[in-house]
Order: C-alpha cells, then sequence, then structure tokens
C-alpha cells in the first residue's frame, strides 16, 4: 500500500497562501444572512419588546444517531468559531433587510443590528472529533438573548452536515479497517458546487485518506488523488495515435520507445495470462503507453474499459513491465464495473504471477483500487466474499449520507435570565434537559467510556474512585451506580469575550481526534448490526430537577 | 391564501446590487479547480500526447429519473454558463497544481493551463427549466479535448443537484395542487453552508413559492418568509415580561393596551372555543402580544408550543381580535407538531366560528401553516384525510431529496475527430449513443408530448403531419409511426465564441418554464404510483449507425 502514496498527491507541506484563500471561500457564505428569517423577525420582536438585557442559555443537540448506528463523531466546530468571529451585518446586508423584512421597522432597531456582533456570547462545546450521543448537547452558547438566537440557524447548518458526514465516514473507516486506503470522490454528486467541499472536508476528518476535488485540496490541504476516467481510454483508437512512445531511463537518461517495450512485454505475457493479445484492445493500449509516458511515476490504470481479464490486465502488466524496463515501478490499477471481489482476486493472482516470472516481487503488491457505486453494505459484503482491494473510491452513498441523508441537530432554549426552560412534549424523547448542565464522561477500569453524565452546573462534579448515582433522565427505576476510574469534563469554553479562547486542533489533528476517540469506545457499541446503545444519564440532582419543573409545567388533564 | 402575500416577505423590487453579490458569491466556488483531479491529469496526458488539437463531442445525460417517477426537471443551466465564462486558472490555481501534481510536469503545461479558456467550446442544451427524460442528452459539449474534457465534473455538480432539487420540489408542488402555499425550510439540514443556498434556489424554481433562507433571498430574489420558533414562545414566562403593550390604531392613531384587549376577548371567546383561560398559557399570550405589537400587519404566530386546542388557538384568536379592534389583520397560525390533519380543521373551524360571531368574514380565512416532517407522502396522506391547511413549510425531506439523494447524470465522449463513439456495457442501459446527435419533441394533437426522437446531426427534422418511424434504440422489434402535430427541436447554442450566445431567461421564467413544460405532459407520466414511461426514440438512421458500431466494437466471444 506504501507505493499509493507515491501516486498523484498533494505535497503537504505547501501552504502559503492557504489561509487566505480559505478565509476568502469561508466569508463568502457563512454570514449572518446565512439564516432563517425568523431568527430575524423573532429578534425584532425581543428588542421591541425590551428583551435586549435578558440572558439565555441555548443547548444544541441531537435526538438519535444515524444511520440506525450508536454513535456520532461531533464536527463543525471551527466553522462555527469563524462564524463567530466574523458575525457582523455588512450595510447591504442592512440594506437588504430593509426591504426583506415589513416596512414599519424601526431604525434604531437596524443601528442595533449593524452594531451586533458575538463579543457577549460564551460558547462551550464538546471537542471536534470526539464520539457523542443523544440528548448531550454538543454545544452550549449563552449570552444575549437577541444573538444567541441569531446564532440558531447557522450554527445547525454548520454542525449538522459536518457531523453526518464525519460519522458517515468513520463507519466506512471502520468496515474497511484501518488498512485501506480510503478516497472520497464524490464532488459530482454532491449538493451543488459547495457541498462537495463540505464532503471533502469532512469525509477526510471522519477517516478517508484524501479526495479528488481539487478545490478541497487547496483550501483544505488535503491530500487529492486521481488519475483517468474511461473517457481517457476511450479517446486513443489505436496505437497510431501515439505521437509520443519515447520514454527516458529513470536513472541513466537513455531513451526507448516506450509502446514497442510494451507490445514486446504483451507478446511474451499473454499465454502467462492465459489470454490473447488479439482479443485485446490496441486504443487501450495506446492511451495507457500515452499515460505512463506523462505520469512514469505515478502510474495508475483504469482496466475495465473493455474487458478487465481480456484486455486491461493484459495491457496494463505490459506497460508496467516497459516502464520497469526504464526504472519505473507502477502504481496499480483501478476497476470501476463488475464483480469486484473476482475481478480484485483475479488481477491480483495476476500481478502473482508477473512477479514470479519477471522476478519483480514488487509487481505482487501492485496498488487495486475499486470504485463503483461503493457503501458500507458493499464493504461488508465484499470482505464476506474475500477481495483483494487496496483502495476504495467512494462517491456518491458517501456525500449524500443516502443511508439518512440528515442529523436531525435542534437548537433549544434552556435557560432565560437564570429560570430554567423545559420542552414538554407528548413524546418523552423530546423533552428538553432545562437549565445549563456540565457533561462528564465516566471511563471503566479498561479505559472504555461507560457512561456520560449530565450534572447541573453548580454540582461537585464525578471523582475518580468515588460511587456516581447515575440516572436514566425519564424512566425512573434505571439507576446504576459507577465507580469511574477516570473523569473527562466534556466541556470546554471555546470562545468568550469575543474571541476563540483555545489552542484550536489542525485539520489533521481533528482527524486523529476521532480515531482516538473511537477507540475508548466498546465494540459493541461500534458494530453495525444492532449495536447496544451507549449510556447517557443525569445526576440524582438533575433528575430531581427535570421531574419538579415537568410537573409545575404540564397542564393537569380532565377526563371527560 | 392572497393574506399570506402580505407577511413577512422580500419585495421583489428591490435588486439594486444583487447581481455582484451574485457574482461574488458564484466565482468563490464554482472555479476550474472545483473538479476532481484525474480532469487534470488527463489534461496532462492529452497533452504530452500531443492532443491539443483533437475536437471532441460529450454529452450529458441520466439514465434513470428519480423519486420512482418517470420525468426530470432540467435545471442549473445558467450556472454551468457562468461557470464556462469565467473558466480561468488563477495564479494561485496553477501554483496550487504545480505542487498537488506530481513533480516532473512540464512547465510549459501549466503555461498552457494559465491560458486555457473556454472561447472554443460550443454548448448546446435543452431550455432550462424543461422536463426531460432518461437517455436525451440535457447538454451537448463541443470542443478542444482538453478544456472539453476539463468540465466535466463541474458541470455534472452544477446540473445534477440542481435538476434533483427542482424535480423534487416539482413533485411537492404536484401533489400539493396548484393553490397551496409551498415555503422551503431545510437550510439547517442541507450540506453544508451552501447546499441550502443551493436547495433554496432550485426549489423556487421547481415551484415553491419561497425560502426562509435570508441569503437566497439576497443573493437570488426569492421571496423570504418566516415568522418566529418555539423559543421565542417559551422566552416569556408571564403577562408582567411585557415591558411595551401598547399599540396604535392603524387608521385613526389612537392607543390603546394590546393586553388588555387580548384579555378581554380570551375571557369572551373562551366558551365559544369551548376552553377554560385556566389552561392556557400566559407566557404565550405575552410572546404573541409582543410579536402583534412588533408586527401588527404581519401577525403570524406558532400555536403549539403548549397545547393547540386549549392554548395556541385561544391565545391567537385573542390577540388577533384585539389587532382588529386596532384597525389590523392578522395572517395566521403555524403548526409545527401533532396530527395535522386534525388540528388544521380545528383551527379553520374555530376561525369560521369567530367569524360568525364577531361578523368578521375574512377571519375565516386565517392562513393555516404546517410544518411538521413533512415529505410528499404526508402531502397526499393529509389530502386523503382532509385537511384545511394553505401552507406548508418543508424542510429535510425537500432539501435532502431523502428519496433519492442523488441524480446519477453522466458525461460521455460519443465523438472525437469526427469519429463517433460507443461505450459498451453488459448492461444495455448503459450502452452510450454514440455521434453528435440532434433531438426533437414531437407533439400530437391534443397538445401533449408523445415522444422525444434522437437523429443524427445530419438528417433532416421530422416535419409536421409526416410520418416518422421511431425505435427504440436497443429492441429491434420496437418501432412506432408518428404524425406529430408540432416538432420542437430541444437544443439550442448556449455558449458559442466564447460569450453566452442566448438571452438567458430570469429565475421567474424558469420557474414558469417548469409549470409550462410539465404541462405538455400528459397526467399519466406524472401520477405518483406507477406512472406510465415517456417514450425517447432514436431515428432509423440513428438506430442503424448505433447497432453497426455496436457490431463493430463488441469483441466476439468464446464458449468454453
Amino acid at each position: 500500500m506504501s507505493s499509493l502514496n507515491r501516486e498523484l498527491s498533494t505535497d503537504s507541506a505547501f501552504a502559503a497562501g492557504r489561509n487566505s484563500w480559505n478565509r476568502h471561500y469561508h466569508n463568502s457564505v457563512v454570514q449572518p444572512l446565512l439564516t432563517d428569517l425568523y431568527q430575524i423577525t423573532m429578534a425584532y420582536a425581543y428588542w421591541k419588546s425590551g428583551k435586549i438585557d435578558d440572558h439565555a442559555v441555548f443547548d444544541l443537540f441531537f435526538r438519535t444517531n444515524p444511520f440506525q448506528g450508536e454513535f456520532t463523531i461531533f464536527a463543525g466546530l471551527e466553522e462555527c468559531l469563524k462564524f463567530l468571529d466574523s458575525f457582523h451585518y455588512s450595510e447591504t446586508d442592512i440594506e437588504y433587510l430593509k426591504h426583506a423584512l415589513p416596512q414599519g421597522i424601526e431604525d434604531e432597531f437596524f443601528e442595533y443590528l449593524s452594531q451586533l456582533t458575538a463579543k457577549d456570547v460564551t460558547l462551550y462545546a464538546i471537542e471536534e472529533g470526539s464520539v457523542a450521543f443523544p440528548r448531550v448537547p454538543l454545544i452550549k452558547v449563552a449570552g444575549p438573548l437577541i444573538i444567541v438566537q441569531l446564532l440558531e440557524t447557522t450554527l445547525l447548518t454548520l454542525v449538522n452536515y459536518a457531523s453526518l458526514m464525519a460519522t458517515n465516514a468513520a463507519r466506512y473507516r471502520m468496515v474497511a479497517g484501518k488498512h485501506i486506503h480510503l478516497l472520497e470522490f464524490g464532488l459530482r454528486r454532491a449538493q451543488g458546487p459547495d457541498g462537495g467541499l463540505s464532503a471533502s472536508k469532512y469525509s477526510y476528518i471522519g477517516g478517508f485518506d484524501g479526495t479528488s476535488n481539487v478545490l478541497a485540496g487547496k483550501l483544505f490541504n488535503i491530500p487529492v488523488k486521481g488519475t483517468h476516467a474511461h473517457a481517457y481510454i476511450t479517446s486513443f483508437t489505436g496505437i497510431d495515435e501515439l505521437k509520443t512512445r519515447v520514454l527516458q531511463h529513470k536513472e541513466d537518461g537513455t531513451t526507448r520507445d516506450l509502446l514497442e517495450l510494451a507490445m514486446e512485454h504483451r507478446a511474451a505475457i499473454a499465454s502467462v495470462l492465459d489470454v490473447s493479445t488479439d482479443e485485446s484492445s490496441e486504443g487501450e493500449l495506446a492511451a495507457m503507453v500515452s499515460f505512463a509516458i506523462a505520469f512514469p511515476d505515478g502510474f495508475m490504470a483504469l482496466v475495465d474499459t473493455y474487458d478487465v481479464k481480456r484486455s486491461g490486465l493484459l495491457n496494463f502488466c505490459a506497460v508496467a513491465l516497459g516502464l520497469n524496463d526504464q526504472g519505473y515501478r507502477a502504481i496499480g490499477i483501478r476497476i470501476d464495473s463488475g464483480d469486484l471481489a473476482y475481478l480484485s482476486c483475479l488481477a491480483r493472482e495476476t500481478f502473482e504471477r508477473i512477479a514470479e516470472r519477471f522476478k519483480l516481487p514488487w509487481f505482487s503488491k501492485l496498488t487495486i483500487v475499486a470504485s463503483n457505486d461503493i457503501n458500507e453494505d458493499t464493504i461488508l459484503s465484499l470482505n464476506e466474499q474475500g477481495h483483494k482491494i487496496d483502495c476504495f473510491g467512494i462517491g456518491t452513498h458517501l456525500v449524500t449520507c443516502q443511508r439518512q441523508p440528515a442529523l436531525g441537530c435542534v437548537y433549544k432554549m434552556v435557560e432565560i435570565n437564570n429560570q430554567p426552560r423545559i420542552k414538554l412534549s407528548q413524546d418523552v424523547g423530546k423533552v428538553t434537559m432545562p437549565g445549563s448542565k456540565n457533561v462528564f464522561r465516566l471511563y471503566g477500569a479498561d479505559g472504555h467510556a461507560l457512561i456520560d453524565l449530565l450534572q447541573r452546573v453548580d454540582e461537585n462534579p464525578p471523582e475518580v474512585g468515588q460511587k456516581v448515582l447515575c440516572r436514566h433522565p425519564f424512566q425512573e427505576s434505571k439507576r446504576a451506580y459507577v465507580i469511574p476510574t477516570q473523569v473527562e469534563p466534556l466541556y470546554r469554553v471555546y470562545w468568550a469575550e469575543g474571541r476563540v479562547a483555545q489552542v484550536l486542533p489542525s485539520l489533521e489533528e481533528v482527524r486523529e481526534r476521532v480515531q482516538a476517540s473511537l477507540r475508548t469506545l466498546r465494540q459493541d457499541h461500534k458494530r453495525t448490526l444492532n449495536p447496544t446503545p451507549y449510556k447517557v444519564a443525569v445526576s440524582d440532582n438533575l433528575y430531581n430537577f427535570i421531574h419538579e419543573l415537568w410537573l409545575q409545567n404540564a397542564p393537569i388533564g380532565e377526563l371527560s
């Protein structure tokens, strides 16, 4: 697999100017108007009712893990912080709002909006890239009611898809295993020109190794990968079209005709591969020779344009042997159709035969990339059948999150002016946890996470070695004592006093955090089929608080 | 329903500056690097093989209609043309590519790239907003092989999601019927910050009436709508919190205490509504009064925070009657949970009772908006049950296209240097139609579209009143004579000689085109359950051409 790293990829040291490109892209779309109109009408109504100094706390959380799984990867935090940092209504925004809102809005309100920033907001969050669970707020935002309300839609937009995508990617990584290379190929099927950019970024965070999306490479410094499409192969009809055939030797500089070398090898190996040269495509051979001349150090070829067995593999091996004569090692092949289990085994067997015949051990390790409509189930099925694929290129199912295309994060008020707020619902799962809370992750002796515990902010944190009563938030009889061997406070202050309050990790570090965080989860929470739910509990104190408020707020029905 | 137009909406006359905002947004993300890396490696390999002057034709088409339907709306064309117009690698793009591509690429290639534009490309397309069918190329691109290949990914990205979204929206419009107002509320569940912008734009094109997305309003001049969220209601605990209660009369300017008016009305109408004032929420009343004071002409209230029947409707009617005392007419209510059929009928009945009791006929016509997890099936089920909803606010299912989150448009080479190319496949559905083609839509005497006919470009177009032989592209025996009463050539040249070659329609015109085009389709092609496939045929000449090429290119197998 290490050979894949030689393939057409970015130089990760190249970062000059990246921040400014990134900032330009970010600012152009993530701005205070990227919101629902009702946030602004509410802001006016709050303002008009004199609620300028009201102070509120909102929780951003989801209620169900996606993809019938039992974990979610939290992502999008850095973008949220950039949004807070740049939060400001421009002159044209105000101009637009004056026209978009009904007539009669007082001018002072627009004055107020034009001065508004996130300087009085405090944002707490769990670390980006952490595993997260239903009902545990990923983000807690405290500050003046109006500004905190105005942040809702944009924060949800930034967290929902980012977390869904990172979770999806992490699931692909789990089923593929850690030694398989995973590439994101989804740009053409993403939600528009830039839905694709988010897909590339967050699939990388979730555990993919690279993307085909060049702009994502430029903006986020993600490795970019790619070779050629079927069109490249079919653009050549025969060997006569080859205008350039000459290739210099990598070491000694002597030149040879690569087409000639390849044709000699082709004649010699046809019998080794148990095929006839007559059945192989000359256009394909010409295309591969031309590609090898362009990228002698990065020769990876698509072999399924005509027939993998009878044409693609034969031509590929012939060209790869020609390159070898001139001091170069080919990278491998891509298969984009057909029975991937069978064809990958056939390819590996072919490579092994050539390796043995020509005493070229590296030939047996050539990379096999597969890329046709891959999803989690395809990979599981391939694993079951046995395959020899080193790398999957995954598009549509990855970027659209076909199995569940939305994560339902919500943003709920839990406190206003120090008074707790509870949202009741017929559906217990939709009842919110009132008040400003802290969250702790308790670990067992084997290092695995046991439970997430929500407490009221004025409670003492759980202590290592001390018994803690953990309660189900709604089922009275479900209680357990836990004696943690490690207690991790999940929240940090990420934004306070008008600035980012933490040194933010790099994209690489967030990506590593994902894998590290997943390792703390027991395998049964992560398995594909019927995973065990991870427990989220409340302290006894918070339990009583919730249920008192519930009784105070719930109307007493009348049977009639 | 006309009252809804008075709701918080944009002034459509406001367009100053919009083009420059739009252009800024567009340029920041739609650029030549928004592509798969393999397009650029192929470009280098073509360049290196001396294929600079090769001329190619590519077709952009899909193979299956989305959503188990039998039609697709073509959208995204204007964005494609803007992309061609701005196609140019910037200095930082070239700088990035030098690092992203393998070492050893010749400098002259980067020179070549930095000079490259779309000036030699000709782009044909069917009209944006038209109904379209499998295998009929939506776009045909002809020009130098390298540039035409480099356009692939970006064109697919721009067309795939746009067409999927417009089709989805058009389907919602069909099931909802033309008198229902449809609003897109999906920003928070879209693919990242700007997937949401595409969703807003193309759902409007597909037949929605507006969006909640303010930035989409600013950029695309789409009506934006919205009132308040549950958080607004729960931010008020009681009437003591109301700092402003006074409302001027709309006409005579006299002031009254709106809270007092509302409380008097509430006491008086409780019995009319068959509920008790004790059970209604005072916080909700306070929130509605404050909102009505902020938007006396645009009062639309969320009524399901506590209990629609016992609290929300009572408080709403009380405030609406108070507003009426001061010369204002309320807009209506929004219901965001519960049994939408039942609650909407209950609300309408309530409004009718008030209308009668207070001799206010308009009260019975108040708008009822529903917005909880709506999809096509929900609307069909509501239609079946009977409901009194005037407007649906639709988010997740609309913008994620949950039922099928990707349209599989592909971009295939059909000709190079005047030689046709055919892509063969075991799967007949994947065989491409070779050569540069024209497409005609033939209409019957009743004005409905009968069939789309593909021809080779050098054939004479079908003529009105003349018998045309239409053949199934792959099934020899499936043939039919058609005598069209109208023949519509589907292609126009949209880009030639380095510029847009048509006066482009406005967003409104594209939106109207969608409905006009849908009207030409027979109802049985459009129905939800088991729709009849619309026929796409080839001329006898094209049929023979395809099958000759097929035989020339297909290898003769050996049974062994």
